[in-house]
């Protein structure tokens, strides 16, 4: 155990280094641990091991020049042959383009445990890495493993990633084997079952965002038809009769866009829920799966939410920008003064109104949005995580539905609103809130809502009636946030 | 181990699922698990077992009927004690009004232990459905458990509860089989002791944010004697002498009752740690209980701090949207125009420091708010902890009582302050943080600091001084966020 | 085991405490701890050992005295010798003040493992307690440990300061026993290695914020440049001209100098990591140490960037605050009313443009700054990571160069800019920004970017070419937030 073995470069320790007993009762008795490859990742994964207090083994193709890079990490470096004669695990820290230079060493790899780190820097179909490694060198055994950690993470234990390494192998005890080194090097190791596995574990670190994409598309059609009409209706038709409001699209148009697309993203939370329901009140059962569309929309909830709360914060921020009679002169006092002009005062009763709606809505939802952060999430229980998003999630629809129909109601008394022969932005934007509130209330009618309530307990039309009438899950659960 | 092993449905892996190594070191020699009941979360729980490796026999009244729903899980589906003849653990997953059924099969679980997974739909006094089941089968070893997981949270491992899980027995060796099972399948078992805890096991599904019911309460007392306050003071009395105020409820009156419960609720923050110091002062010695509902009050500091947080944001949106010489004639500059009219400019320097130190209040104040972020704090040592939640949230105080006083300097001018023949708002918001300092500043005295150190170090006023001087307790830390 | 095991004061229970089996099967047979000293830290470690399963024998110099603090926990308290008789393991919980007074209790200590928990009041140089104590006890083998702990978190398991728990000692066989102990209390153990390290450890509660230190120095000192800057144009030129402005340093110049800081600092974010590559370039190699002001740099950078956001939000609320033709007259549109004043309109194209790109900036960054909150960073994967904190950040910056740039357009028309023989705040604005750009660009040219890129591959300018071409490094990962 050298000297640096207690520090690491920038002053944060190893977490959860668990030593095993030496033999000797005083020397930690670790087996040695041979490293192919000489690269950052190697010489990160050197230090760790050494920390660890693993002797380990650097096998390069050039040791004499590589050997300064591992001199401050504690780990000696030799040619390959050398390196491997010691070790029973052995780390594969090579590109894929260079497994074949291995099988001049087929023999001193025989019999010990390759452990393939390699990924690749774009998703390819078919055999992975690991099981070409393991085709190639049919006397070893292969585990997959540490992919997901960069030797930055290594290294300092830091930000960039989480402590989950994801392991599989067609040897169970191999598998055993390299989770419980991944245990003693501080990760929390994760079974991946065989080495098929290989193919998903070497797809993650190339994973963008997935659970996104769905929410993040649904966000840009919604703002681009939203953007669009409001184009249409501030700018265009404006321009044919002889007003140019050009100058207004960075803020006017873009606002009426973000609201528009705010509270359409919060439908699009709580409509899928409301499917699911109809969904099984025509299947008279919860026992068929919903169709994959719904599937995935279901669990594109949450990000939808989030992107509604961005949405409308940055409505808000606009809105704050321009709030003045300039653009709101229906939600003020007026008073003519003698000079003919008119004169603006406080704000009208519909105008503190819609603020105070749109305050306390934004608010709510920022609450629902810190629910969000996973470490807030997991401290709560089911009732309370589904008070929060349910219920709540229902009081700020409601809170925005009222917000933008009392700006509706004042705006309605304008004249010329009819005049271009199309709906006005706050009209659209009602359309599907409309709809959500009129699902709702059919599915929360008594009739219907007991029968959603019998089929979610595990009820169902088709089936002959059990002999025992109590239903046997203990859980009766409802569908999530419905 | 079948292929679905690996991947789940919705693509997110069990997290640290050890693999026991087998006894032919190929196959992982797992015990059987049997599962009585085959509702949802007999199904959700049969596909973790299964993914862990454990063989799953589920023993149901109807298998013919139910074998269809456990196909995916690759779980085998047979009668009750088909099931129970292989298993040494069986999850009960059935109601307790169906376990005096559960007689039949009485011999075939004698010697085996059995897992109450059952939760109630609401809270009853006295004997819990574990201790029940015990009774009735007193030949078997009863363990309460893993009735906190959903369905959900079992299939997924996702979002909607933490990963702990609370296990009770009067059984010793039986616990810890059962906690051994539960951090296999991922989770993190919490030992609760003997079985009579299985009261508390089963209300914690059941619990509702119980953390926040004082300080909501707090916050709605404060909130109404505000609001009604505010309501006599811009509406009722000024009607009395003939003006209408009605239309600037929404907004006016709203935005000062949550400016008046934002400092109030922060005063309520710290007012509980000044009380501490006294009791301490006037017993002589910290040994003494604190009062019940002393005790309760600071343990829902947190939570007044962050609804103060809270209202503090809801009262800056409102301020921001009506924000203008409208409402706040006094803070801005005033040229009178030819025609006779008052034209307004810029702020005055009150309205500048006034807006100044509101912002600086809020903006602290949220740093205050993530730092309570779990995650967040736990990378703080108590010493950064207490920095950021004493030191900071004073300051806190300080800066929104300047931004009160300086708004009320200005409107101290305004011709009719008393006419009411009561205080104004701002006045009366003022009342509780100055007695707060005042306190604050009685027990930093040297003389009384002192005291309150020395009774903080072990120090009792009515004991015989100790052979040595020096405090036994190597750490000597004062109350929290005092 | 007590009744009181079950159920803590705060209704809190102990997380993943392990029971260990005992040999009779029913009682767990742990070993006795004792525990020297009666504090509050001994008082709070006695009753979680106790909820824990183990005995404790608390030892007091007067135990009658002492007693009652521990029936609560269910600790017996005797005189140390007593309850040293039966322990293997004994907690050191009093002050260093008073080891010498342990001598009387020489012999009952020798061959036993002492837990040194004392904290200090300040760092000092030189030998820690704990060599201290071992130095004074050579028949003894002593370990460092649970001075992180304070006796709050001991007794109730809840939020201020993490769950680490950091041991070291000579003695491995000790240390490892002691981090089983650790991890049976429900800590994670943290291995620091040999006793030397105690001299770290009893820093670690003394640290206050260690990652902030620069950042916070760094936007010191840039919020004070800009300030006095700030000053001089607004406020000391003016004056010498004849108009007093002093009235508008609490918002209008700190709104400046804000807003100045977060462009500044956001530049400071990104400005290592193009050091990092021309430092990379000129060396010729990745292999040589950055000097070390660039390595500091660069780990402050998270800090300055969550700086950034503090200020850009100060910034936005300052703005709201004096949103009004009276402030930025220039971004309205303005008409000349009959009696020859100036009446204005709605925002023109300028106005509205600076507005929506201050807002997106602000909006992103918020993004940029929740990504940063530590579980939601540990939810992403290294390719996430960078896209959010690399990509993101870069387009913040951008937006707020034009909210910037456009902001300073319209300025820059109005007379008498260069009359105060000085730049405009706006333009020292730009000045840092402009470079940092010019040096992303030189740096990503094609010709100087693959340069960068071959040498992150591992590729040295001076040294002999590799037998194969392709790197050994499997994750051929560019530098961090470059």
């Amino acid at each position: 155990m050298t000297e640096n073995y207690r520090t690491f470069s920038n002053g944060v320790p190893m977490s959860t280094v668990s030593v095993e007993e030496g033999r000797d009762g005083r020397e930690p008795g670790r087996q040695t641990v041979a490293i192919l490859g000489s690269g950052d990742y190697s010489r990160s994964l050197a230090g760790r091991l050494v920390r660890a207090g693993f002797p380990v083994a650097v096998g390069s193709r050039d040791p004499d020049r590589n050997a300064r890079f591992f001199t401050q990490q504690g780990a000696a470096v030799t040619n390959r042959r050398a390196a491997l004669s010691g070790a029973g695990l052995v780390f594969v820290a090579i590109h894929r383009e260079n497994y074949p230079a291995l099988q001049a060493d087929r023999d001193a790899l025989a019999g010990k445990i390759l452990i393939d780190v390699s990924n690749n820097t774009e998703i390819h179909e078919g055999e992975s890495n690991a099981e070409y490694l393991a085709r190639s060198f049919p006397d070893s055994t292969v585990v997959k493993g540490f992919n997901v950690l960069s030797a930055w993470s290594l290294s300092s234990g830091l930000f960039g990633g989480s402590k989950e390494v994801f392991i599989c192998s067609d040897d169970n005890n191999a598998r055993k084997t390299v989770m419980q080194l991944a245990q003693d090097l501080g990760f929390v190791p994760v079974d991946y079952g065989s080495l098929r596995a290989a193919r998903e574990i070497e797809a993650i670190p190339l994973r963008l965002l997935p659970s996104w994409h769905l929410a993040l598309k649904m966000f840009l059609g919604v703002f681009i038809i939203f953007f669009l009409y409001c184009l249409y209706r501030v700018v265009i038709f404006r321009a044919i009769t002889g007003t140019n409001q050009a100058s207004h699209i960075p803020v006017s148009v873009m606002n009426m866009t973000f609201a528009g697309t705010a509270i359409t993203l919060l439908c699009l939370v709580y409509i899928p829920g409301i499917f699911a329901a109809f969904t099984q009140l025509y299947n008279g059962t919860k026992y068929k799966r919903f169709p994959n569309w719904l599937d995935k929309w279901m669990l594109a909830r949450k990000q939808l939410g989030l992107l509604s709360l961005l949405a409308s914060i940055v409505h808000a921020f606009l809105s704050f920008m321009i709030w003045s009679p300039s653009y709101y002169a229906r939600l003020f006092e007026q008073t003519a003064t003698p000079s003919g002009d008119v004169k603006y005062g406080k704000l009208r009763w519909s105008g503190e109104t819609f603020l105070l709606f749109g305050a306390l809505s934004l608010f709510l939802m920022t609450v629902l949005g810190v629910s969000s952060i996973p470490s807030v999430t997991n401290a709560m229980n089911w009732r309370e995580f589904n008070l929060v998003q349910s219920k709540l999630g229902w009081a700020v629809l409601i809170f925005a539905i009222v917000h933008n129909a009392v700006y509706g109601a004042e705006v309605f008394t304008l004249p010329g609103l009819f005049s271009s022969y199309t709906i006005a932005v706050f009209q659209l934007t009602l359309v599907l809130p409309a709809i959500l509130v009129l699902m709702k209330v059919v599915i929360s009618l008594p009739c219907v809502g007991s029968r959603v309530d019998r089929i979610r307990r595990g009820w169902e039309r088709n089936k002959p009636p059990s002999r025992v009438a109590a239903p046997e899950d203990p859980q009766e659960e409802t569908s999530l946030m419905s």
